[in-house]
């Protein structure tokens, strides 16, 4: 099913403000979700809002939340986002981090008692805006067992970093530190479909094809065995340890509406313009594009495509397009807008494919 | 074959400085190969000298090189190396994103013209010395295609992070993006060995395991496809392209004698003490730590480790027991100190398994 984007955009508001949230920060949150639909990271979209509601609704995610930093100095800052939206702490954070740039060269927001803050590559892509690499961190509530182990000790935590071009489209890789994101288990679960073999292993440790396998006690399975488990393990340090935040076992699911999350992030941002000329930065990163694109391909392959140029593609057409919501994920939305005491996405505005 | 740690160190310090290096100069690269021999990442250890040497002769590698300072502010530092040896440069620019990080809690020194510099931790392990993390990325000759692509357009780049700990060891992860590093295909073909299946691809792309079909115009395989290609491109744009300096197909290897290679790297150490205070660090990654290595095992693990936990152990064993050598290396070792006029590594000083 497809949907306007500007008729979801208003009704994500809408179930946000109705819960006291500003409004501002509201429109925060829904752009960052309307972004992960857009790129069809629908994993990360408005699949979401029902849950992100249900935890305002018990207090476990602030509507309005007392940000605060507790350190401020130099490039570097640590802010107690006080159970805020992830969101709109992962966007003030990077707002920061970029004015600290503009400052020192570099800045780093790093963020501690935040919540789930949807895709990575929101926010490294604030910092190529403005003409700046983002490098974005954050830890998750664990999912994989270490190497050897069988327990969940370590998030799939994400990891984006952005660069920006004067081609059409800035290079973003956003991914996390297993084969895939729990969310896309989630999503496939929505879609009644089986997962690819290297996904997950079920509760004993076994590979498994089903969803529900790795979703009820079974766990995530980390990319390239040790490299995957060492780069989620360091960003674990760079998040929940050095914020003096919650990390690993300490972290609930957020789909355990008793507990709130506690969640930290990391915000770097790198001012090109302090090392070399602009012109020079977008002159090289042209030509190294143009090395990638232009390069050899492999047989049957007739393009090659650079980390976000896919979902920038997928972004421009479904801006026009509309969005695409899943039928039971659009039922579960509707539900939380009858409770909200809020009008539904109406059947009009629904198009079938 | 086993070589006293002090001979082999000896002998290393005496190649460099014959060739005109200052010794404290000459330290720093022996030190480097020594610690990559005593962890076992035996294909960056003192198999890499009698190349080192050959460049240096060549005037590849600057023996006396003008390291200057093209930007130096704030948080910030973008280095020339004027082709000095990378360890050198690697060692200094990384003393400087120290002491930045002690000023404005984050340091970030970025380094053009340098040369290949060994393993990756041995710098992002002198920040974890002195209470602080460390963030070491580098590029390197391209030796993997795109997704999609049959042509070496990005290298295998490392990425290394360290963090201290107070148990006995520090947290570091090291890794190339790709599923091994050129050099253990290099010392798999030294050692006449055969390579797992998925290290790399032969010259038309299909899998291979002979390391030959690999050197030889073959290509090594990106960790996770994607993923593993997504965090390789962005580290060649925070090294070659932020810096000014080379970048992808710019970048010959360092086997070819004939042109000067134009290494970038990047630096950054994160001050802890200026986020939280440092017993509150230790005390949360000693119970991350506790987390990890007490959490429930997989059938039939006694052990679970932590990234760079095997190499401590391996180092540990080996400052006492001393270094091994391949046969071949150590002739290729004695044939290079003849060259030099230097006397060779000598048979009673060389015990045999």
């Amino acid at each position: 099913m497809i949907i306007e984007a500007e008729k979801i955009k208003d009704f994500s508001n809408k179930c946000f403000t109705k819960l006291g949230m500003p409004e501002n920060e509201a429109e925060i949150i829904t752009e960052a979700l309307m972004e992960a639909d857009l790129r069809e990271i629908h994993s990360h979209g408005f699949m979401r809002l029902p849950i992100y509601v249900e935890r305002m609704q018990k207090g476990l995610i602030e509507t309005k939340a007392n940000i605060s930093y507790e350190t401020d100095n130099g490039a570097l800052a640590l802010m107690d986002a006080g159970y805020s939206s992830g969101q709109v702490a992962g966007y003030l954070a990077m707002e920061k981090a970029i004015e600290k740039a503009e400052e020192s060269g570099v800045g780093l927001v790093a963020v501690k008692n935040s919540n789930h803050f949807g895709i990575t590559a929101f926010y490294s892509l604030m910092a190529a805006k403005k003409d700046m690499i983002g490098i974005v961190l954050s830890n998750v509530v664990p999912l994989m067992p270490a190497i050897g182990g069988a327990e969940k000790v370590i998030g799939n935590n994400p990891i984006s970093i952005a660069a920006p071009t004067r081609t059409e489209f800035p290079i973003v890789a956003d991914m996390a530190m297993s084969n895939t994101s729990f969310g896309k288990v989630l999503y496939a679960k929505e879609k009644r479909e089986a997962i690819p073999e290297g996904w997950g292993v079920n509760a004993k440790g076994l590979p498994t094809t089903k969803p529900d396998e790795v979703i009820n006690g079974g766990f995530l399975s980390s990319v390239g065995g040790p490299k995957g488990f060492g780069l989620a393990l360091m960003i674990e340090i760079l998040t929940g340890v050095l914020t003096g935040g919650a990390f690993s076992k300490m972290i609930p699911s957020m789909y355990d509406v008793n507990q709130k999350q506690s969640i930290s992030h990391f915000m770097l941002a790198i001012d090109i313009k302090k090392l070399i000329p602009l012109e020079l930065y977008y002159e090289n990163i042209n030509q190294l594009v143009s090395f990638i694109k232009n390069s050899k391909k492999a047989q049957g392959v007739s393009e090659i495509y650079l980390p976000g140029e896919i979902e920038f593609l997928k972004e421009k057409r479904n801006k026009e397009k509309g969005i695409h919501i899943e039928e039971d994920t659009l039922a579960s939305l509707n539900k939380m807008a009858e409770q909200l005491g809020l009008s539904g996405l109406a059947p009009s505005e629904v198009t079938r494919l």
